[in-house]
């Protein structure tokens, strides 16, 4: 068996997630009918991470495995031909060895949130960033990010669909940027629970809006509560950037 | 007479152009409606550069008259709303005298050309980016664009549908830059030709596939011919960016 590494690019508006589900197009199902097509093997493939509905990617990594050998390029130019004219596309190629997984051997992962702090509505990037028309105070922001860094009980910072059976997550970074209304949020970690990256971008847009101070972060956090952190900020502004191995 | 000068931002793929057309919804009828509905008034509104079907801008200029004194903030958020959820959005208003005109007090309209240089396909910005695979030779590129500023005969340079008069056309400015994969050409004048920056554009591609060498640039504009110089690049790559008064 050959396994193969993909990087693979997407907008995720129009689909209903990385994961195959019955009530629409995913990611996933587009590049295995795709592996299909190009190497008449059915394949699973494992990402990286389960993006939801409408989140994007600038670097999903994923992995599978087929009893053909094909080249790299090929594989490459080869699924993005088939995936035409879905916006997804695929990167980059690798062949790595069968220890290799994509979710399990992950010890980084990257995401990016970008907000567009302006009155006028959103244009080109209307399904891309989350529009958020009152000014927001990023010093406050910045502040509040830092508190997030660290191992804590995210238990306040989970949807409640969430299946883990720990809250614990150590969040390695959490930093906000700003270039004129363009407004990053970066975090990293091991692995997060569902929605927690949108659910603490939500709240640190509260921090901007002066409705919660830096330092309530820390209690929020040590109350467990989910009602005291902010609300779910929309998918379409979230970016999956980056897997570390 | 109260005259009002907008600057406005739009995503240009499904429109027919800024101008008003039988065939379809353009920029100009989507935002004299608008004025319509926040004001009572019918309007024409003039704009500073007339873009085709799918060329983009950021910073459009435009200028329209009504009886009524309407506050500007009023103006920007009264039409942002009657122009939901077409992708049109009024970034800023002020008000003029009455010698101030979009079109003919213009002294420079910047466009920026926006082509990404790889071999997968385009997924985020698909319809707001020139997706170019073959490597391109950015150095002959930047040599080439110079060739271009100062007073010359454009003819070489329009669409067979162009009706100005002469061809004759001074360049301010034209220049390519590259961050990775993204190149940027950027061209300023105080007026084009019908199509001349994407005709640039295409001709400076074919210089960056080597297919021309930047020393021909001078003979194509000498002779006038619009067959020797490149295809017209595609409509979607190109941004309307700032017009200087």
């Amino acid at each position: 068996m050959h396994r193969y590494k993909l990087t693979i690019e997407y907008e995720g508006t129009n689909f209903v997630g990385w994961q195959r589900q019955e009530n629409g197009l995913s990611i996933q199902q587009s590049i295995e009918e795709s592996i299909k097509k190009l190497s008449s093997e059915t394949t699973t493939i494992f990402g990286a991470g389960r993006t939801d509905s409408g989140v994007h990617a600038k670097g999903q990594v994923a992995h599978f495995e087929l009893l053909k050998k094909i080249s790299l390029d090929n594989i490459r130019d080869g699924l993005n031909q088939y995936l035409q004219p879905l916006p997804i596309s695929i990167l980059n190629v690798e062949e790595v060895d069968g220890n290799f997984h994509a979710r399990f051997s992950a010890k980084l992962r990257n995401y990016e949130y970008s907000i567009v702090n302006r009155r006028p509505p959103l244009t080109f990037n209307k399904n891309q960033a989350w529009g958020v028309f009152k000014k927001l105070n990023i010093k406050d922001m910045k502040e509040a990010a830092l508190k997030f860094i660290g191992k804590h009980d995210f238990n306040a910072f989970r949807s409640i669909d969430c299946q883990a059976s720990s809250s614990e997550k150590t969040i390695q970074s959490c930093n906000v940027e700003k270039d004129s209304a363009n407004i990053k949020i970066y975090v990293s970690a091991k692995s997060f629970l569902h929605s927690q990256v949108r659910i603490i971008v939500g709240t640190l847009v509260d921090v901007g809006k002066e409705k919660l101070k830096p330092s309530d972060i820390k209690e929020i956090i040590k109350n467990r509560d989910r009602s005291k952190a902010g609300a779910t900020a929309p998918a379409h502004g979230l970016y999956l950037v980056r897997i570390e191995y």
